[in-house]
């Protein structure tokens, strides 16, 4: 995946020479990122028999922020979170996705993320390309009002669809109800409502059978 | 597709009675949003052999938003420019999707999104329905900055799609080369630099024979 001599997809139609410099850069960066819309995640759609790709849950994510922003404990920029949540998965078009319930592709996801960071964003000019790394640097630490609700929907939209699937993920061999619990607590750095409701549909999902009782695995 | 009496998404597995009303309302929306994923557009995607779909779609514009919003003529709010986008397209998961070089389905075209806007914002608490109305409208009579630069975003990101897919739509039967120029000059209400580089692609591809030359039809 991680493969430094893969072409860009630009390059398969180059855009005319003659087509200002920066405004080819921005192009090129915006149709290589054409291939989030190819990366699967693990969560079912609600609306039809298939996984959800990373362009669609982004969208998504972004769609809940406008909808959701009044439930933030702290005052969020709606604008800023919802820029966030678009980027958030751009480096898993060089470092594919690593599924939540998948701890050995956890182990250097942050190493192979960062590479394709640099990859990615480096497409831009200069100073746009600064801008994309400090809004997932933003992300990823999780520190700002913004950050941590952006987080919390990433973490709220596959439990809603995991509802709906009565399961989902939710499923996965050797995960329990406790073990989503754990993973999942995050929206309640963010906000205390909707943490709320996801522990009720978390909770009600174990006593439908839903998911797997019983403690984690060590 | 506008058929009134069809159930909720959200009805095929009920949020808990106990829920918070507000909330139950919201998530009820996000979850009937889900089928914005399954709208199939005419355009072919860049990085796979498929056509697009409205989510993917609508990522792709707010992405858009965030990268090129330097180019608009007037200053524009990115947060807000980017709201408009992310909903543009949400009234056809009642309407459907009326192709850009289909006369004869624009006829009632405004009609049905109009019913279709009143039946899924309803779903909504009564503030966030008139504000995401509010917002729809502003996108379609595109009269703010903002608004023709949503537009012109909707215009320019099939333009590069079928840039790249050396035709895409630009080969519909009956259509030619002025005709897509004539569909796609309000990217110059907006932006004239990208209408200038928008026109360059579309020039050259007249030239290449990705599209036809002459007259447009009576």
């Amino acid at each position: 995946m991680s493969d430094e001599r893969r072409s860009l997809l630009a390059e398969k139609t180059p855009f005319p020479d003659d087509l200002d410099e920066r405004l080819r850069a921005q192009l090129t960066f915006l149709v290589e990122v054409d291939q989030l819309k190819t990366i699967l995640r693990q969560s079912p759609l609600a609306a039809a028999d298939r996984r959800e790709n990373d362009a669609e849950h982004s969208w998504h994510l972004a769609m809940m922020v406008v909808i959701l922003a009044e439930h933030s404990d702290e005052p969020i920029d709606v604008g800023h979170t919802i820029q966030l949540v678009l980027l958030h998965d751009l480096v898993e078009i060089y470092a594919g996705d690593t599924p939540l319930y998948d701890s050995a592709a956890g182990v250097d996801q942050r190493e192979r993320e960062v590479a394709a960071a640099d990859k990615l964003f480096g497409l831009l000019p200069a100073d746009q390309a600064r801008r994309m790394r400090s809004l997932w640097d933003e992300f990823e630490e999780r520190r700002t009002p913004e950050a941590k609700f952006a987080k919390a929907m990433d973490r709220l939209q596959p439990l809603l669809l995991n509802w709906m699937a009565r399961g989902g993920t939710w499923r996965t061999p050797g995960i329990t109800a406790d073990d989503v619990r754990a993973r999942k607590a995050v929206i309640g750095e963010a906000s205390s409502a909707l943490w709320e409701a996801g522990r009720r549909l978390i909770d009600e999902g174990e006593t439908r059978g839903w998911s797997r009782s019983g403690v984690s695995r060590p």
